[in-house]
């Protein structure tokens, strides 16, 4: 039987290659701090769950195609915290960010077609690339940079006449990179003068640790026929699970395409947008907090990665994911190594290795993404067992 | 700006076309029998908002890609009184079968290729198609023959060098059609000997009326290869809102293409995925229950559409859709008239028009479809006000 050749050309997620292993570990007897996966373990605030218990109605129905009406009303109410004017029509309510970036594709990107991301970048977006018979064009960056990329002539040189769109994460997955106000304008600026749309994954808006003031790419005014905003209640809320998130835009030509899509999937859930809906009722404080504990983890990781001879580094400014050079041949046979033949006092550990962050083969090798998703005391040990694992692992092969 | 000229390709909805215009109806004091959408009115099980409630995990995450055990296990459990023996590896849970759908044609379709699919179709099946850059190749039927197309001669002449699947969705929407024994080993049979898929929305099984038993193309062996299954909760436990679906193979190759779909967006629902799996424990009584109440919906409706002249429509023997050429030039000229210009007594319809459900252009112009999914009193007097209706519309134009 013949697949389609855009399917063929996609991978299993790189986050969970090591899924199967890792379960034998965990059989037999190992503590594995699983830091390749950016699952929060912040408690979902418990409005979400009273807002499921009292739901009432007696037949569970589709919800309008383009969203409940409760949900786009506390996401614009949301927006307009940030000083962002939105109405209903300016967004489409959708089952998770994840859903949000497929349509936004679909609508786009045609056989044939580019799109300029850094790299490294998110996985799936590779995926979704794909499916649509388009293909990533990376701007690449580096490590050593702190994987900064928002220079007019780099980004300049990846657009040619296939280029249809930039993506960027802002704060970034996996490099924790948060664009100044002037880097954030030179994208835009960019994306309007070559007509490109530009579609700005905020999903960690709230992740940014260095007393910047939140950044939207909605907030910038003149770019309005190209922004495209990905966001997402998953992270923000501690409410993965939910799949709900919206798609943004003031460009109604774009968002009646995307329309279309949501038509044809009927509806996302009903009740988990009315739990979500819930959810924007919380205030600034709730937010700072968060951010507080997320900032503390972030450090203790820092800190611990600093110790290790070797590790290339950059602090990261957002989101809740360290990208590090590791001072290993290939971090893959590394994970491999941890979970079969290393552990130290019963502990070992989990990251997502680099190579799949990168559309350019070869990069990436060395380098790992782990999230700070867990408590101080526990990073504050994996980056102890990492050290000493880097040790064995480089001994072990001279 | 430029957008995909697959999506450009692709059209709004048909059954919400007339949604805004509706709407004024609505201000205007109108009475409507909604006809149109296929949102059934009987409650959903009190059993899944009891799951709902009794959800005490501090942290929503996500659940597996391939779906939740206890989802998983509860779709072989259903299986398994159906006589057919499945495990977790032979399905993934999916964000209703609309998903269920769109992750079936990405695996399998090409820029180029073609699925043969019986019209008049569920429109939404032409999206999916479009949106892979594959085409519909319509296997046309007519009101005349029931809408009957399990034909060697007839599927045949429609598989060419380009073909890679085979759709059918039985019970049919919009037809009502059920396939017999034979007639779906004749369809496997045909996909089988050319090396197809042959992709089987299942997803109003429980309703047929005629004494049929129920019939999956699970059921049939030696098909293992070709069969794809798309299931859902939505229609059979009136809970369209959940978003559960399911899709079902046992070409394990097709159905790791699709875990890559799975994983890209990385969960379905979880909260609803428990809830649904928990409607599962529901016995034959249930459904017997709601087939009754359904035939007799149908009942209603088919002796009110016999009872005006010119009306072409066969008793159909599943799903809960009705469709009828009528007595009128054009349905959506009707339709708009029937929302604008008429009232009986306050009382006025909607149905879906009939010709977006063809990809052959010009066919389907004055039939309709009709979901029987309100009370039997309200089709009653829907179906007095379509003949009064009828018959006003056609002497005005006179």
């Amino acid at each position: 039987m013949k697949f389609s050749s855009k399917i063929e050309k996609c991978s299993l997620s790189p986050m969970r290659k090591f899924a199967a292993i890792a379960e034998r570990a965990d059989e037999r007897g190992l503590n594995i701090f699983r830091l390749n996966i950016g699952q929060p373990d912040l408690p979902t605030p418990h409005t979400f769950f009273d807002r499921l218990q009292s739901f009432h109605q007696p037949v569970l129905s589709y919800s309008p195609s383009n969203g409940l009406p409760e949900y786009l009303d506390a996401v614009c109410h949301y927006y307009h915290g940030l000083g962002v004017d939105l109405s209903r029509g300016d967004l489409l309510g959708t089952t998770g960010g994840s859903e949000a970036l497929q349509m936004a594709l679909s609508a786009i990107l045609d056989e044939g077609d580019e799109i300029v991301i850094p790299e490294p970048f998110y996985p799936n977006y590779a995926t979704m690339t794909n499916l649509t018979g388009a293909r990533v064009h990376p701007l690449t960056t580096s490590p050593e940079e702190g994987y900064r990329y928002a220079v007019r002539e780099r980004v300049e040189a990846c657009i040619n006449e296939h280029t249809r769109a930039i993506m960027i994460t802002n704060p970034g997955n996996p490099t924790g990179c948060v664009l100044s106000r002037e880097e954030l304008k030179l994208m835009l600026d960019i994306a309007k003068e070559h007509e490109l749309f530009i579609i700005c994954d905020e999903v960690y808006r709230e992740f940014v640790y260095n007393g910047e003031r939140l950044m939207s790419a909605l907030q910038f005014e003149g770019y309005e026929e190209n922004v495209i905003v990905i966001d997402s209640v998953s992270k923000r809320f501690s409410a993965c699970g939910a799949r709900v998130g919206a798609l943004i835009s003031r460009n109604r030509e774009f968002l009646s395409h995307c329309l279309k899509w949501s038509q044809m999937r009927l509806s996302s859930p009903t009740v988990d947008q009315l739990a979500a809906a819930s959810l924007y009722s919380f205030t600034k404080a709730y937010f700072d907090e968060m951010r507080e504990e997320y900032r503390a983890r972030r450090d203790t990781m820092i800190r611990g990665l600093r110790r290790i001879r070797g590790v290339i580094c950059d602090e990261p400014q957002g989101a809740f994911y360290v990208m590090a050079a590791l001072p290993v041949d290939d971090a893959e046979k590394f994970q491999e190594w941890l979970l079969t033949e290393f552990d130290d006092h019963g502990d070992t550990l989990m990251f997502a290795a680099g190579g799949p962050f990168y559309a350019t083969p070869g990069k990436g090798i060395n380098e790992v993404r782990m999230a700070y998703v867990l408590e101080k005391e526990k990073l504050e040990r994996a980056m102890e067992v990492l050290a000493i694992a880097i040790e064995q692992y480089n001994s072990r092969e001279k």
